[in-house]
């Protein structure tokens, strides 16, 4: 779970980013990341019925099946819940990029991101597209960080293939995190050559086990999305290793945007074994991981393993509760029954980057695993004056 | 929406409390309420999959549906995550106080809130029991306050039919507040004489419309309970002017825990109109209520709609974005694409006991409203060190 700035993209790939004055802070908030050549993708989009524009019409390239050669990302500005105008101001963008690229607008997704319920400054986005181009390097790290919105740092994750293919993620994401979907964002792209069915089909499980295992505050975002790009230039390799990396990638990215949660002081991880399905223990993964009165215990240090009984009995997962085993930092408080432990010592081993408690339901053999962070005072102090 | 400490309880109850020594506080922790006959009853209890012994006990009671005589309830102690112990400490309670009531075991229910997975005092419940009827009176507060854990205040509501009868009901709960069933705890009793299949009839509607309509934290107790108890000493009333009654009495009790949410400092109101069904209402107004980034932005006075219209979509209730229309405290803010607004004005307005939003969705003519609190600092300090 490392963030490496001094990456570069897969062959193929060029990214560029610059101020366009989206941002009031001045920092950079429009990005693209441009292909050379036609790019087999997958994609996943937020399942809120109040999606945003850049989301429904991504959502709609997809159903078409044709390849993309770019992607238009701005922050500052959601452009969501903005209407019709919204809509056709998103499908500018796509065909401005589009036309200084020499692509057609249909070649080119979008992501917005920030504040909900503003018309974007389309005078600003439209006059940065046309700087863009100037900027393209094969440099991961402007990109990671002109994505961001309350992150506090770029984030990227890696993997290489046996036969020397790539690929690079790049993820933001801080509040609003409790994809359903995928999260607002996560994009990874590769020079490997591979069979778009067959990467469509393996992606749902992939971003079931990566960032829709991740939350942060339980708000499901209006922009959520990820996507992979192959431009397919390092050759053929084998699907199974690549499958791999990419959940690896995507699972490193999701742990990072957990680890970056607003306010948050460190990662929460919640392993849970012995469910009757991989969906389940999943939700019972997850409903720890959101839970307040858990993220409060941890940001306190203290070990309060009755907050992951109550988390798991609202879950609705199946659960034996006379053979449920609780850990916390490795420590068995919970069996069937309260168990006898050093509270004083558990509490100590919580100060640490990363909290784990580890939850057995005693009903089946799956398992799944989740990530959040710990409620501090300051998510509230972030969220609290955000617009005004 | 005024808690009244000064309420006398219907005819044919009376109510006791002590301090035992279960709270290291020292405050009243044993109550218990005694009814001179039987009584109809209806009850609800947690849906959690790990809920408490004296959940457990009382839905089998009321399977039963056989008449009760007495409520037994202690603080400071939820006896969940407890074991076989813990369910055997359960009806060791409801013996020993039906024991000094003269009363049988199957006719007292009992009622247990406080931490998670510690086993009762059992020597001070027991000690305690003994000397509960020696306190026995008319009076409701002593029992409104010795059920309260992290509340800042006792809560009651009241009513009064036509024919003089009565209906008192109480209520605990401040965190851990989001009830599937019932919040812990509700109790009301009446000296009206009511049908018990009539009144088991319609309660699950009156608690979706009331208790489960309320959240603190999004976290489902594994300890919440609602219950009626009906002695029947003022003879007959109309079913249908008892009902709407109960429905006020619940409704009340139920703004009182959301405005006395942990940590809270105004309430927060959600309305919604135009959706397909009551149940989606509930769902998008409840969802609204949940969320940390609206309960943020209350706090802060920021008029920040969109995360209304986040939350609307993450709810899942059906809508129709270009026909949905959002009001903050009266003022308009969005219909089917942002609107403009005096944006101090309206944060100054913010600034007030309670914060209403009103959600229409555009898809129907259903309408529910839920209610929540704001997300305070003080929320994270209050539960960051419970235990430790």
């Amino acid at each position: 779970m490392t963030s490496d700035l001094s990456l570069s993209l897969p062959q193929g790939f060029r990214a560029a980013a610059l101020a366009a004055g989206i941002k009031p802070s001045g920092r950079t908030d429009l990005s693209g990341v441009v292909a050379d050549r036609d790019c087999a993708w997958a994609f996943a989009g937020t399942r809120s019925t109040t999606a945003a524009a850049c989301v429904i019409r991504n959502r709609d390239l997809y159903a078409s099946g044709a390849p993309v050669r770019a992607l238009l990302v701005n922050a500052g500005n959601a452009n969501a819940a903005t209407g019709e105008r919204g809509a056709a101001d998103n499908a500018d963008m796509a065909g401005a990029f589009g036309s200084v690229l020499g692509v057609s607008e249909a070649a080119v997704l979008t992501a917005s991101t920030g504040i909900i319920g503003h018309l974007l400054p389309m005078d600003r986005v439209l006059g940065g597209i046309e700087h863009l181009p100037d900027e393209l390097s094969a440099e991961a790290a402007p990109f990671a960080a002109a994505i961001m919105t309350t992150d506090t740092h770029p984030k990227t994750a890696h993997a290489t293939l046996r036969t020397g293919a790539r690929i690079v993620g790049t993820a933001k994401g801080s509040g609003m995190i409790h994809p359903d979907m995928a999260t607002m964002f996560a994009f990874a792209f590769t020079d490997a050559r591979v069979d778009q069915d067959a990467l469509r089909a393996a992606f749902p499980g992939i971003v079931a086990r990566t960032f829709n295992a991740v939350t942060v505050d339980g708000d499901t975002s209006t922009n959520d999305m990820t996507a992979v790009l192959a431009s397919g230039q390092a050759g053929e390799v084998d699907l199974g290793e690549f499958l791999s990396a990419l959940e690896g990638v995507m699972r490193d990215l999701a742990r990072q945007i957990a680890a970056d949660g607003e306010g948050a002081t460190k990662l929460l991880t919640v392993r849970v074994t012995g469910a009757r399905t991989e969906a389940e223990a999943l939700t019972a993964a997850r409903t720890c991981c959101v839970s307040p009165l858990l993220k409060s215990a941890v940001h306190g240090n203290d070990p309060n393993w009755g907050r992951v009984i109550m988390a798991v009995g609202r879950s609705g997962a199946a659960v034996n509760v006379s053979g449920m085993r609780v850990s916390v930092q490795g420590e068995p408080v919970f069996a069937g029954g309260p168990l006898a432990y050093d509270a004083a010592a558990v509490s100590g081993r919580m100060k640490a980057p990363e909290v784990v408690f580890d939850v057995h339901l005693g009903v089946g053999d799956a398992a799944g695993e989740a990530w959040g962070c710990d409620l501090s005072a300051e998510y509230v102090s972030i969220n609290a004056e955000y617009t005004t």
